[in-house]
This record gives structure tokens, sequence and C-alpha cells, in this order.
């Protein structure tokens, strides 16, 4: 099936132009910078992160609060050297949904194979990271990786397996079946790979504390190679909402979706086809578009030929009567889940939460959530900092290509009486069934200009109420100030007036500077 | 063989896990953003530059200067409308080796299938350029797409094709074969896709402007939808040297490349596996590498146990007895043509180019050209111009993420009499077997320390020819000014102590002047 000539390995290389075909593993394997595996630091950042967005994704699926257990050791062999590369074993177990025993292999050796292709949001949607985690571990110390998984039955799964690159197939090595007597639910994958984890220790702590504001309802625990133990609790057992599988929006479909819905369609005509393939139409809007696009309502869709495929699409992009994806396949944290991510990671003095309406990019439907946070344990880098999460998974590479980054660049922050000194963090957290990333490796985030919008929004909402805050607070101040003033000068006055007066009894001051005051205390 | 379940086709949604697998085009086509096709603009340019691209590798690999054509038309249907996505026709032709008639097919409607596979340097290796603009072409129209072809026989091949995106594989509607009278070679492509070229208009005169400068041997003509006809011709007609097919080198292996070639291999020994396969390994450097990694010379390659086989690749990085890599698989420009290109485009007031000597970062060679030009019609942009170049395809996206980016950020310029506002252009060319690109779409080099180190040097060399200039012009002009003085007063002086010591004939003033001066004129 793929005949690689591998024409390389010839000493006498002959300069004609020969032509292959090669498995989209062995694309990987050649071009591992893209999916975020450069060098040993990288590498093994990415494969930690690759497989708890694995188990976290597992335990949103079965809407249990998350376990996760991440455990990188230093291989026997390997000398203690912890400067330059070396081989580690990565284990991570969750306590998620459990792969079927027969989809094991093909889910952990073999790329482009998964479970979330599909019309609603998860982390993963590449079918990429684990296994690509697990090839990068194989060709660089040529060890099977070791796979245990149950679904919470009476049986456990556990396999041993490589990956055959040319051709993207899993090579089962070993499979055994244990007795389930806990019924322990969940996935455990363990292998082993060239990393440098000195270098990476940062990056990877980061993303962990991250994923730990994001994820307020996970457990995670991380033992590094020193037997360091980091644990990131729970604040909360509370969930976000399920996302719900959808249909796709009128919007968001091309010619080569419409032409393959035609061809599985079972509906007789086009009304019944608009309204069984496409998200929130109903009869009414149906009638209305097939008017608008000048369409036969009873014209079987499975004889409308090319041409007219092309105009419907094009129709569709134009007819402004569909209305707005509803947004029940995204899975946002919500303002009260957001602001109990940060309050835990960050202790802010000042904190602003803001989910926006769901709004629609292409067809595909996406809520933007902002967040600002003032004080407490924000760092002060001399700038603002920024929080970039997409679909739960933080983004912490080429910050300066982000959409975000760009659009805070932009804004004028004196404006929101913000100054570069100041303690002040943004977060930007973007649901959506799809999100545009500009690179497989998940770093950033394209300009599209509708989430552009909605992100510059978010952003602009939660910077006045900081404003507002900062305001009040400096007005206070001033307040503070002002009748320090006079509670220093007023009893003064009273005394002086009394005397001068003639008469025996001051007046009542409290009452005087009760009535000058501007401001409450103990509201602000 | 692919068992693509379209699930979201189904009106309810079970909640339950589904596994699929998918093709590596349906995969591109859910993730179009990873390979450049963003929105309508986004996808015009970049089609025009993977078609180009292809085109330009086509004719060096014949070693014939490049003669490529390219038509942008808008497609007869559409309005005229241009600010918003309209369809067009795209052809681009070129003059090249041609592609044989059975490969055609697969050429274009296939991805991840292709003709440089190899070790040596070229434009595009990923072998998803060509078939992706088509697929992007397919999914906006539904329309097929045109290839002729000939390589230079009595026949050109005519086929229009589509892509079955479910299979990667190509679906051919028509084939035709023609008399090739005039002997014609080459490619030609033609396409429709929805794209928006005003506003991509500004890029793609951009990359064909810098195309021209890095492939100054190339006619480029480009005709745009308004009929306005930009040339790009050729100012020399020299080519840079061909880059050969070369073996891997003992650095760049890894387990896996290892594993493979000892099961391809006719060696029934190791001093004679490793003289076969690796670049630059003699009979002496085998036998001192095998004493040093502690493995018998007799040993059959076939009968290393897995482990040896990691502790062979271990051992290989660790070893110093091997010779650096050549760079005879490489086609840098050479500081000549790279002269030439800028000259032609720039009209700089001063130039400095500079070719560093091969290099390697994991066992892929590479070579750094730099160059800096100054004034003519170097744009003043407020800050240093930077023109990126890898394998002689410019790059124009993302340069704040690009490693030569931050390299010029973090030089301190005033050393160098570098100031923002001086019209300042730096030039980084990096040819490579494997460029270490971060995105399949080709915008940005990863920082890989070898890489940085050589850029580095580069700029810093060309930057102190720049330093020379500046320094020996701002010297110019401070002798010029004392030279004045001197001239101004000699004459008075001269006069005065003439008529103080009463003599008749005032002193030669010129000998004088001349003995004060420091500098040559003409030579600045």
């Amino acid at each position: 099936m793929f005949l690689l000539h591998i024409h390389y390995f010839r000493k006498e290389a002959r300069d004609v132009v020969t032509f292959e075909e090669i498995s989209p593993a062995e694309f990987l394997y050649r071009n591992r910078d893209i999916a975020g595996f450069t060098n040993p630091a990288r590498a093994i950042f990415s494969s930690v992160r690759e497989l708890v967005e694995n188990a976290l994704d597992a335990s949103d699926q079965l809407r249990v609060p998350s376990e996760v257990y991440v455990r990188l050791s230093l291989d026997g062999d390997a000398t203690s050297e912890t400067e330059r590369a070396a081989v580690y074993k990565l284990r991570v177990e969750d306590n998620g949904t459990g792969i079927p025993a027969r989809h094991i292999p093909s889910a952990f050796g073999q790329v482009l194979f998964g479970s979330k292709y599909k019309l609603k949001q998860a982390r993963g949607t590449f079918g990429l990271g684990g296994t690509m985690a697990i090839l990068y571990g194989q060709i660089t110390t040529h060890k099977p990786a070791h796979i245990a998984s149950s679904t919470g039955t009476s049986r456990i799964y556990r396999y041993t397996l490589m990956i055959d690159i040319r051709k993207n197939r899993p090579v089962v090595l070993d499979r055994k079946i244990q007795v389930n007597k806990e019924r322990w639910r969940g996935t455990m994958v363990e292998f082993w790979l060239e990393g440098n984890y000195f270098r990476a220790m940062p990056k990877i702590l980061e993303y962990l504390k991250q994923t730990a504001v994001v994820t307020p309802y996970a457990n995670i625990t991380f033992v590094d190679p020193k037997g360091r133990l980091y644990k990131f609790s729970r604040a909360t057992s509370k969930m976000p909402r399920a996302p719900k599988e959808t249909l796709p929006h009128p919007y968001g479909v091309d010619v080569e979706t419409v032409r393959r819905l035609m061809q599985i369609t079972k509906s007789r005509n086009m009304i019944d086809f608009m309204k069984t393939h496409f998200h929130r139409v109903g009869n009414k809007v149906s009638r209305n578009f097939l008017k608008f696009a000048g369409i036969d309502e009873k014209v079987n869709p499975k004889k409308l030929p090319p041409e007219e495929i092309v105009r419907f699409v094009r129709k569709l992009k134009k007819f402004e009567g569909f209305l707005p994806p509803n947004a029940s396949c995204l899975s946002p944290l919500g303002e009260e889940l957001l602001k109990a991510g940060i309050l835990k990671e960050l202790e802010p003095e000042f904190i602003a939460v803001c989910q926006r309406k769901p709004s629609t990019y292409s067809g595909h439907p996406f809520i933007v959530e902002t967040a600002i946070a003032y004080g407490g344990n924000v760092p002060k880098k001399g700038d603002i900092v920024l929080y970039r999460f997409a679909n739960r998974i933080p983004l912490l590479y080429d910050e300066a290509s982000d959409v975000s980054w760009r659009i805070i660049k932009a804004i004028n922050w004196r404006r929101y009486k913000v100054t570069p000194d100041m303690p002040v963090a943004i977060l930007v957290h973007l649901c959506s069934t799809k999100v545009p990333y500009k690179t497989v490796g998940k770093e950033f985030i394209a300009d599209r200009p509708e989430v552009k919008n909605e992100i510059l929004n978010g952003i602009r909402e939660v910077a006045r109420q900081l404003k507002h805050f900062l305001s009040r607070r400096e007005y206070t101040e001033k307040e503070r100030r002002r009748l320090a003033t006079f509670s220093r000068y007023l009893p003064k006055i009273a005394r002086f007036s009394t005397e001068l007066s003639g008469k025996e009894k001051e007046p009542d001051i409290r009452r005087l500077l009760w009535s000058v005051r501007k401001f409450e205390e103990g509201k602000d």
C-alpha cells in the first residue's frame, strides 16, 4: 500500500525524479517540529501535555471530576545527568471513560485515529497528540509503550505495542487480560522517551498551574524525576455543562460537506434535507431559504447537479434568515468556575470575569471568556501578563503571534487607568467546536475577524470594570485625604468659632464630617 | 479501508464514544488553517505560492533558468465585486521537468505523495502544497482541476481530475493525449478557487518581488485579475550549483532510521554497514567509531538486538571523530547571485553579503547566507527591515516568531552605529535538507541553537562591514570638515605671517593642506 522507496539509503544517488507516497505517521516522523517535538526539552513538555489533555478529555466525557496522575522518572540505565538529554519514563493515568479493548492499539499506535472528530468541543481534535508522543518515544528509545485500560467492566486490558511508522499501524507485541476486582476505570499510558526535564521543568510546571486555573474541578498530581510532588487540588467538584454533539450550521458548510450530505441523505426533497442536516433549521426557515435561493422545495437533493450545489452553498452564506448557532455543543467554564480557578491560583486583590454571548465564525460556534486580575499574586512583569486558553488548554508558546496578544498591544491602556508597572493579568479563553489554531502543535490562534472582535469586546468589558475599581480606589483615596484635611481643621475651627462667639459647647463635628463625606466606608 | 463514520450528519447525536480513522486529505480538509488556508485572502496567496514554488523546483531540477507564468482571472460567472471573496481561475505554467503521465493524478490529487522526499535541498518537501491548493479549490467551487504536462517527449498528457478527500485518492474525470509538435516541456496547472485578491494583492506582489531577489535567474510573469502585467526579469542566467542527494549524517539519525537501514542493508558486517549507509564515513572513521562504541566490527548488522541499536545510536551522537557534512546536497545562492538579486530589487547605497560555512543541526547540513543593505530603495520603517528566506522561499508571515527576528531584536545595534531611523535591510537565507519550520504553512523557523548561532554570526559579519562603511563615512565627514577649517584659515595665516616676516612670497599652502589630510579622496 505505502510504496516507500527508501532511496536515500543507496550510496550512489541517481538524479532521476522518483515519486512516492508516505503515511501520515511517516510524515510526522520526518516533520516532528510541526507537532511540537523540536528538541528534547520541548518533546518532554509536549508529551506531558498531550497525555494530560487526553486524560482530562476522558474524564470530562464521563462527567466525573478528573483525577490525573503524572509521573516522570529517570530511566534506571541512564546516568543522573540532568542538564543534558536523558531517557525518561513517563506515566499518565486517568479516571476517565477507558478505551474499548479493540480500539486500544489504534488509539495509541496510529496517527489520525481518534474519538474526537466530532462537532462538539474537546481539548484534542487532531488525533495526533498521544500517538505522536509514543512515536517520539519509540524513535528515540526503541522501547514499546504500555497501555492499560478498562471501561469499568470486570476486565482490564494491557497492551504492549510499537508503531509501524511506514504503514501507520500499531504492532501489538503483547496483550494481557486481568481481572478487574476493584472495578477500576480509566486509562494508564507508560512509555520511554529521550527528553530534557531540566530545561522543560519551568514550562511543565507553568502548564500544570494554568491547567489548574482552567480546570478547577480536577485533581492533578505530578511527581517529577527528583521525586518532588506537585499537587494541584480541586477547588470545586462542580463541572461545566457537558457539550452536546451538533449539526453543522448553514454558514459553516462548504461544497464538499454539502456534496457528502447529499450522497448519504435519506431525505427525498430539499425542505426535508435542510431540516434534517442543518443546525437550527426548521420548516419555516427552510422554506424561506429555498425561496431566497430559487430552489424548488420538492427537488430530490440527490439529483442536484454540481453547479447547483455550488450555487446552493453560496446562497447559504448570503441568506440572513438563519438562526445563530446555540452553544449546546460548547462547554465554556462559566463565570463562577473561572473566578474560582483564578482566585485559587492568583489570589488577586480585584477580579472581573466576563462570558460573551455565543458567536460564530464561518459557521463554527464559539464563546469567548475573559478575565482581568489585579494585585495579589499576579506577577509584576513591567507589562500585562496574558494567560491564553483554548477549549481549556493553556497555550504557552508563541504568544506574540496570538490574536489576543495583538489585541492587548493595540489597546490604549491609559484609558483604563492601567500603567505598565501595575500587576495586571488578562485571561482569554476561547471555546469552539473548531479553534482556529495555526499549528498542529496548538500554540496560537489565527486572526479570524469574528473571533478577534469577541476577544476585544471581552477584554474591554473586564478592563472597564478594572477601571471603575481603580477610579473608585483613586477617588476614595482622594476623599480620604479630603476628609483627613477636614477632620484635622474642623475641630480647630469649631473650637475657635465657639470661643469667638463666646458659647460654651462646641458643635457636633461628627455630623458635619458625615455630611461632607461622599462615600461609604466598607463599600470599596 | 477508511472507515469514516459521518456521525455528525445524524440529527440526534448519541453521546457514546466512537472511534474512527481519517485520511490525511480529510485531516487537512478539516484543519486547513494549518496549511495556510485560513481565509479567502490567505488561500489565494497560499495557492499562488505553492504552485510557484513547485514550478521553480521543477526547472531547478533540470538546471534550466526558470520561466514561470502565473495568471489569475475572475471567473466569468462572478460579478466584478473585488472587495469581497469571489471565484478566481488560477493558472501556473513552468518550463520544468514535467511529470511522467502515470504520476500526474497522484501528484495533484493525493496528499503526501511527491517527488521531494529526499535528502537534498528543495523548496517544497511536505508533499502537501500543490494538492492542498487544488483541494481548497474543490471544496469552495466544486470544479475539477486541469493539468497538462510533458517531459519533452512527443506527447502532452492532459488530465481533468478531482480529489476523493475521504480516501485521499485522485478521481480522473478525463484524460487526453496530444501530439507535442513543438516539444514543449513543463507543467501547466489550472483550477478554480474562492479567493479575495483585493486583500491578498500586497502579499502576493511582495512574495513575487522577494522571490525575484532570491531567484535572480528566473523570469516570472504575473497577470492579475485586472489584466495588469507584473514582470520580474532575470538578472543573470547563471544558476546556483545543483544539490546532490546524500546519505544521512551519523549525528542526524535516530533509532528508527538505523533500524530501517539494518532491515534493508546488504552489508554483512558493521564496518561495511557504516561505510555504505552514512555520509562521509570511510574505513578509518568506521573502525575508530566501532572501537569507541565497543561494537564488534564483524557483527552482522541484521543481528544487532534492539537495546544494542539504541546504544549504537547514542554512541553515534557522542563520537567526536565524524567528519562534518559536506554541503553538496545544498544549493545556496552564493554571494554573487545574492548580491545580484538585492542590487536588482533594492538598489542600495551599500551592500555586504556573507555565506557561512556549512554547519549541521541534528545531522542535517545547513548553510546560512546573510546580507545587509543600506540606503537606496531600502524602505525606511523606523526599524530594520528583515527579509527571510528558507531554501529560496520568501517567508512573509509571523515574522515575530522567527528565530532571525529574535536575533535582530537582541543585537545592540548602536555598537554597529545603526540607529532605528536608518534605511537598513537585513536578509537571512537558510538552506538545508530540512528547514526546521514550525508550521506546515512554512511561515517561520524554529529556534535550533546551531541554526541560531550561524544566523547570529552571519548577521554580525555583515553588520560589522556596515559599521566600517558608516564609520568611514562619519570619519570622512569629520575630516572634510577639519580640512575645510584648515583651508579657510591657512591662507590667511600664510598671508599674515608672510607680511609679518616681511617676505614677498607666500608659502605653498597646498602642500601643507596635503600633509594634514588623512584620507584619500575617491576612496570612500
